[in-house]
């Protein structure tokens, strides 16, 4: 089988936007910006990952939050996305924003200018790479074994592998807030359609699922 | 986690109908019906299962064929659902309409009020039970070793466990064709609201999903 790179549960403004920039340790997306909202749709439902509750929907976005970890091997992430912190490490102790118990349970790359060594939280092993998006994608399906790779974002992350044509599906998720100014993944959704299939299917819950695979 | 009975990929007919009575080894769903045209909105997928070619589209249909398997360890089937023999076993020579690789992979229950000895088709093991819902559950849910269960149909086993009160969830597709006269599921999906949450998802294919989860 094929292994694809897939983006999955991708959210964004309406306006496309998926974060602010300032992001500290408080606010991860950015002033302005509440995760909790943002992410209403997936942690409502009964699959959302480490969902450490009873209950949740099992309606439409619940087969997505489901199929998050379905066939995948190894994500790559931003450094965005592993913490706030710019720059040479300062700090090795503080491990990311994910806790004890990440929600990956594989491999993670994280995309860094800068060495760190590797560290491993329960199920999940983060390291810490300088390369190419080609290179980094080869590195996670050796990981991956023979399954797919997720890219997990942030924005910057994501638009840098689209740039380099080497995504093959994206679920993102329009969300119907509005943020005005941020990072952006597109001005419109249509910018993909040259490269990729599109179907829009908007779910009861007031978000918009955005699904696109290769042509 | 809490074991779920799950109901997937269930095709039914604009008016609610499954299949036809008087079915034949040529003629699987009853005369009349062309199972290809019922599932087509499945097999021109990439995740339809046992699909032996690459290709198939990856929009909002895909995700329910690659849910089909998510997190399942075994299946209930009725006994037309394995073959169109009624009565006492003849032939234990054929063993079943599902080939040498059997798309289950996975212990399978078949409800017959016949015995016949249990076979292993690659990774799927027949097994042939007389007992009511709730027993034939409990040992699927046994073999599951903590996996779901899927019902598999047809349609009157799938009105039998609705009956008892098993189902934790259902997806239903249903198809723009209308059949007529055969076996019922519904005469309408409202008949299931005062036991299940719905929610009714047009796909861009022509089929529209139901999808339901328990109160």
């Amino acid at each position: 089988m094929t292994q694809l790179l897939r983006v999955q549960n991708f959210t964004v403004s309406s306006d496309g936007i998926g974060a602010r920039e300032d992001q500290s340790l408080e606010r991860p997306f950015g002033p302005g910006i509440d995760p909790g909202k943002l992410f209403e749709w997936g942690w409502t439902t009964a699959s959302w990952p480490n969902r450490d509750d009873p209950g949740g929907s099992r309606g439409l976005d619940d087969y997505f939050t489901r199929d998050w970890d379905h066939n995948i091997g190894a994500e790559i992430m931003g450094r965005n996305k592993f913490g706030p912190q710019r720059g040479p490490w300062e700090d090795h102790e503080w491990q990311g924003w994910w806790g004890d118990e990440p929600p990956f349970r594989t491999p993670v790359f994280v995309l860094t200018h800068h060495a760190r060594p590797s560290f491993t939280l329960s199920d999940t092993t983060f390291h810490f790479v300088d390369a190419s998006p080609a290179d980094v994608l080869a590195q996670a399906k050796e990981a991956a074994r023979g399954k797919d790779v997720r890219l997990g974002g942030g924005v910057s992350t994501v638009r840098e592998f689209l740039d380099a044509d080497l995504v093959d599906t994206l679920h993102i998720v329009v969300s119907p807030l509005k943020f005005g100014t941020g990072l952006r993944l597109w001005e419109s959704p249509d910018e993909l359609r040259d490269r990729f299939h599109l179907e829009v299917v908007p779910s009861p819950s007031g978000v918009t699922h955005h699904l696109f695979w290769r042509k």
